[in-house]
């Protein structure tokens, strides 16, 4: 059975990216705050980064693999260089087809145009006995959580507040979860919450 | 020198309250689920609970004081029957004039029509060597942090999403905290925040 998890990096307003989003700010104005808590205490929290590239396959946005929109460039292969962190298939959500792009480490981003649905179809055909990772951006863990498919989400709260952006629980109201663990350092607080099922 | 507190309880979204606030959902639609940690874990919670009333002083609002509105009706002295849980001056915050309130227990409230200032002000010379308290509510608390005012921000996250309501951070933006603790049960996590002065 599929088990799905998120690892959203959010502020204390709910946002998952600040306001502005470009090339030259990719999470928005502000938004790297979010994010300090990965390199300015990488040892602290090295188990719960550890945490977020260990599923069997993932699924994200294609706001989250490209800054582009429209066609593809098919020069363009992802934030990770040539040897992206997941290892694993990613399914990359897109109202554009494109052919599979073979990385090295094992890592294949496969392109998705049947949305959320059919990503997690192929997702789970391709997991194994692993879980299942949303990994981003706001929009698509947004759909899922609507849907209902989040079986664990993992916030990792940052202790500022953005004020716009990207908000993750947009439009969503009436979820409920029950807090599995909870940890800070001086830079995130990472909360485990598991979906209520009712 | 004052030490200013808070502890609202609010949801992952960010809400203080539920939408519809009013004489038979105080705390707005689904906004109970907020405080289920205070009645339903109240033993796991005992340390976080006995903290919300250890000040010297508080200031709240006029909305936490009250459902009305306008002209004071004399014969309402707070939600909290005869002995409130403050046992000290209580500030609030309202655009009529009253004379001040004694309960039993030690607990006084004092009407104050200038506003966040003089609310400050009065609540200091009250205090002692205590701290003070902003009780609530959502825009009361955004005053004070809008002003810089709260030393420690104690956020009671309940893990419900409610979708809209009494945003705690309406309108802030560039606020940054530093997180001095954090603990959770299955119903809140309990997060401490210091504000980082700049």
């Amino acid at each position: 059975m599929a088990y799905l998890t998120s690892d959203p990096a959010i502020s204390l307003d709910g946002y998952l990216a600040g306001p502005g989003q470009d090339l030259e700010h990719p999470l928005g104005i502000g938004g790297e705050g979010l994010h300090r808590w990965h390199w300015e205490e990488a040892d602290e929290n090295a188990a719960e980064i550890e945490a977020i590239c260990t599923a069997g396959a993932y699924i994200m946005g294609r706001n989250m693999f490209s800054p582009g929109r429209g066609e593809w460039d098919p020069d363009w292969k992802g934030w990770w260089g040539d040897d992206p962190p997941y290892h694993r298939p990613v399914f990359v959500l897109t109202h554009h087809e494109r052919e599979p792009v073979e990385m090295q480490g094992g890592t294949t981003f496969d392109f998705v145009t049947g949305g959320i649905e059919e990503a997690l179809r192929r997702a789970v055909a391709a997991a194994g006995d692993g879980t299942i990772s949303v990994a981003g951006g706001a929009s698509t863990i947004n759909q899922f959580l609507r849907a209902g498919h989040i079986d664990e989400l993992r916030l990792h709260v940052a202790p500022i507040v953005l004020g716009s952006g990207e908000a993750l629980f947009r439009d969503l109201k009436g979820l409920s979860f029950e807090i599995a663990a909870s940890r800070s350092t001086s830079l995130v607080t990472h909360v485990t919450l598991r979906r209520v099922r009712g």
